[in-house]
């Protein structure tokens, strides 16, 4: 087959593929990183690039204009070369640091009194006799025979690699070693232990294990000091796999569309993992082979992609995991950056769209400890999941809220990065805009929380009407006839990083509207599948880095949290990271997550018929019956 | 550091290395295949090639003459590169093929009645209600409940790899599907079961695996049908390794003095057996990943290399495994070319040069079954390995009889293949000798066999004396002085392939009286040492490749082995690989190998006082002590 040469500027590189190949597989072959939030459908325009010289064909060009079309755009991820070609790729989307680090993180404090021995983890050590003529047992037998005689560990089994290590640290450390035991997990809670690794001497100064979140957004890593139970770093970074694709459904997509996306996936979330596993043990001035343990919390399409297994099922009717449960397996299966014989330990999940990321956040929540209140519990992400329940009973859903409250599916949106609008005022006389943005910079686009706070400000001053239209009568320059309908200017471009007009639009406003919608819908049928209402809820327990940064007040005001007292609502941060590090330091908590996953009674959504009812009831701002909202002013 | 181009020629492969790298360490990088027999020691010569440009540095000259170092020779293994370089490669000594295929090898009976019960590789077949919305259960608690429910296999575990296939095999079966499942294994004999594979639909017409014998010089490996329990495909082939180290010693040097080494020689091996399996699965027209266990015979180094266990503790005092008793481990570990799930179980040996080979050995030799006899089973390949007793006791012992009955150490030695002599007579009157060759060819030299039976001929005419010294005196031309001393031409240049005499010199003979000594002495020791003598025991069992074309007559005769009737010699061929063969079809073997491994006393000859005189007493032929072999005329 015919080679065609791309080339690729500004960053000079090229790649030689077959005629037909995409511009996006090319740029890939190339290393010139091209975002994808969309996983290459062609509907977010994102991988838009221009050709220079050379012949193309363009499956589809939605999202591009015949304008830019005629000025050579095309979109990567749906453009195959028919020749050789040379491409501009624009500047990318940076994505800048607003997470949690180790630095700015609170201290986290020991959610229970803990001792060494309520997990499996533990060290020993062994002093032998050196072999000799006279004794020339083998060396494994030699350690085996004195851990079982000291520490009755008869049966304790090992891998591969640590008899690979074996002879070296016996004789490094001169007969004195020390063995690293998982003594037991969920899948053998009867054992056998399992020898992890030998180190040469005594080395009981420390023991470490992480604590991991797979976010679809956001991953996040604790290092956990086993001897005192104690957090000792948290680092956190965005998931390498954004580029291929915002949501889950669209990283679905990307892992089964493309030949080795699967592959390319799992390899871009465990390469986020090893770059935060590096810094921390820099930062401590660890060996990563010392790191022991890993339990691990994230969605259930995160969970199957990190660990290599399709997650096509999860996408398509009727929506099933391939593993709810993820045996218990080792580091080196996944390429993992730490001890390659440690013990990763995936939380359960409970259903495609109700992951460990929820069992997880309901155990570290509280909501179904010895406190009997019923409780909503929240966890708004890219998608919203929620539980209700208390100590004896839970039951889950999960709505496909979309990406609009992270800044996707919205004109100017963006995520919750420098530059980003945070919070909105909106004056009721003269509809001007006031606003706060994250870092000491130009506004650059409306994160999630500033459209929310954007949206009932509108809303409160009469910018928007309950449908969630912008009203074109009003006296301002604000509000003007767009591209996309009517349109609220948030900033001038005066004012802008970019100089252009930040604005919100008709169709954003409907995104949103959809989006809170879908949520409060959620709650609603929750509460009335158990046949309750939502105003019993005692309290709304809210997980997920996006609820630290919501506004009680204005979330309430546009419907999208039920209409209770502000001190009903508490912020938790991320629940999911927490319920991993519990479960990683007591066997106790660990049972909790499983049990918690079997007492949860998950409500599919899509199978209920009063769904679609609910939504609708709440596409209006509160909501339809204003009864439900009595403390907004919709006068 | 700058780097140097070197050229080999004549393939024209290059490399770039920095200055100071070893020329085979260049040939490696280029992809050039240069053999090293003694494993990069700079000791055995054939490494030699030829500078034709540039400047190197020879660490050592070893082996090579004024003139050839003039001539532009170097050992590769010892010589630096210091520029550019240009080098000759001469062609290598090519290995024919003279190993069993599955035309040639004996029908391998079923060595006793077989059921599928009596091993615990089994697979099972389930229907399953597929997914609704109703019931969304995930993929593999669907599948574990249904084993559970209708074959009580209520514990079945599964691991990541056969996760990453469920979600395709349930749907391409339509939601019934064959689980291919390991019951249990020696290290959990009660469970529990493990899931490998599941197939989509029913698949129940076969159900294979593997026996394997992993030797210094051959791989053999034997297709097992597990449902009537036959070897339907047997494929051997020399182990890819030989060319960095002719025997175990060799190897273990390279694998601690290269950087890589040892991860080269894993590579080597299973290299070897991948292509086994190719073949193999290719003539059966069956998928690699339908084979789901492998049972692994071998001696101790070998398995070391094997699993990627550094072996250097077995070469060096006291002489120590690392592991005698490998754990169970999946294929995809190591790479082995089967399934990746599949179970990899690795026989138990006792000691460093008493390998899994020699139990296999042991149990598949029948020499502690039923039968009482006081038996002596002898595996006499690069090592001589050898047990004594009975069904009640076992004692065995190794000796370093070094490499010369496999033709190395011996100017015209070669290994068994075409153009070998592998039998001599030599004319007493005369003094002149006919021979046969393997293959019809002219002769090329000599192997293991025709050095036994030219040197018994040689004795029993007269061309040598008791000590193995070439009378000079003979009216014979084929009796002369030549460069190593007195030698013996066995074919005239005008019958050779090469050209030149293919001779027997004083320094051979050596070497070959040393090796025969030794072994003769490990014989005498072991008998000693429970306090008998050779002539009582009943039989001797001989396994090994090497036994198979040994004429006993003329071992005898030169004192190798025992003086006793012809008919209580047996020749059993392969045994390791039948004994790998036995324990895969049944528990119970299973058992049996690791029962012998535990009544089995090792003796440790380096720590025997008496071995230096039994081995002096037999650098005679055929002995010192003329009483121990009264049939051998030495009139």
């Amino acid at each position: 087959m015919a080679n065609c040469q791309v080339r690729f500027l500004p960053a000079d590189r090229e790649a030689s593929v077959a005629a037909g190949t995409l511009l996006s597989d090319a740029a890939q072959q190339a290393g010139v990183d091209i975002n994808m939030p969309c996983g290459g459908q062609g509907r977010c325009g994102r991988c838009a690039v221009i050709v220079e010289e050379g012949p193309v064909r363009r499956h589809s060009t939605e999202r591009l204009s015949p304008e830019d079309v005629a000025a050579g755009y095309c979109l990567a991820c749906q453009t195959a070369v028919e020749g050789h070609v040379v491409v501009t790729v624009p500047p990318q989307e940076k994505i800048e640091r607003r997470l949690d680090t180790s630095k700015r993180a609170a201290k986290v404090t020991l959610p229970f009194p803990y001792s060494m021995r309520d997990q499996p983890l533990r060290k020993f050590v062994v002093t032998l006799d050196p072999p000799s003529l006279e004794d020339q047992t083998d060396d494994w037998s030699r350690v085996h025979r004195e851990l079982a005689r000291r520490y009755d560990l008869d049966e304790v089994t090992a891998s591969l690699p640590v008899l690979r290590r074996l002879a070296t640290a016996l004789r490094q450390g001169d007969w004195t070693v020390t063995a690293v035991v998982e003594l037991d997990n969920w899948q053998r809670p009867q054992g056998p232990p399992r020898l992890i690794d030998v180190l040469p001497g005594e080395r009981l100064e420390s023991l470490w294990a992480i604590a991991m979140d797979i976010g679809t957004t956001s991953n996040v890593v604790w290092l956990v000091d086993l001897i005192s139970g104690e957090v000792m770093v948290q680092k956190a970074d965005y998931n390498g796999q954004i580029a291929r694709g915002e949501d889950v459904i669209s990283r679905i997509i990307y892992a089964s569309k493309n030949e080795n996306g699967l592959e390319e996936l799992q390899q871009l979330v465990v390469n986020t993992f090893n770059g935060l596993l590096q810094e921390l043990t820099e930062e401590r001035n660890i060996d990563a082979d010392e790191i022991y343990k890993a339990v691990v919390s994230g969605n259930s399409t995160m969970l199957h992609l990190f660990t290599g297994i399709p997650p096509e099922t999860i996408r398509l009717m009727p929506f099933v995991t391939v593993v709810n449960q993820l045996p218990p397996f080792e580091a080196r299966e996944i390429g993992l950056g730490i001890n390659p014989a440690a013990a990763v330990d995936c939380l359960p999940g409970i259903a495609s769209y109700v992951g460990a990321d929820i069992t997880a956040g309901v155990i570290s929540s509280g909501m179904c400890g010895e406190d009997e209140a019923l409780t909503l519990f929240v966890d708004v992400g890219t998608n919203g999941e929620m539980v209700l329940g208390d100590c004896s009973w839970l039951i889950a859903c999960a709505c496909s809220a979309g990406p609009a409250f992270e800044g996707a599916g919205v004109v100017d949106g963006m995520r919750a990065t420098a530059g980003a609008i945070e919070e909105v005022w909106v004056d009721q006389e003269t509809y001007e805009a006031r606003y706060r943005v994250i870092g000491d910079e130009k506004p650059r686009g409306l994160c999630g929380s500033g459209l929310i706070s954007l949206m009932a400000e509108m809303f409160v001053a009469g910018v928007i009407d309950k449908s969630g239209n912008v009203n074109l009568e009003l006296d301002t320059d604000r509000v003007r006839e767009g591209e996309h309908g009517g349109e609220y200017v948030v900033a001038w471009g005066d004012e802008t990083e970019s100089g252009k007009d930040i604005v919100i639009t008709d169709v954003d406003l409907d995104n949103l509207m959809r989006a809170k919608a879908a949520i409060y819908a959620g709650f609603s049928i929750l509460a009335r599948s158990v046949g309750l209402t939502l105003d019993v809820v005692e309290r709304v327990l809210i997980g997920g880095a996006f609820g630290q940064y919501i506004n009680v007040e204005k979330a309430i005001q546009i419907g999208l949290l039920p209409d209770m007292p502000y001190d009903s609502f508490h912020f938790l941060g991320n629940t999911s990271v927490r319920g991993a590090y519990m479960a990683l330091i007591s066997r106790e908590q660990r049972e909790r997550v499983a049990e918690v996953g079997e007492m949860m009674t998950y409500l599919e959504l899509s199978a209920d018929n009063t769904f679609f009812d609910e939504f609708n009831a709440a596409l209006f701002l509160p909501h339809t019956d204003a009864d439900k909202f009595p403390s907004v002013d919709v006068s």
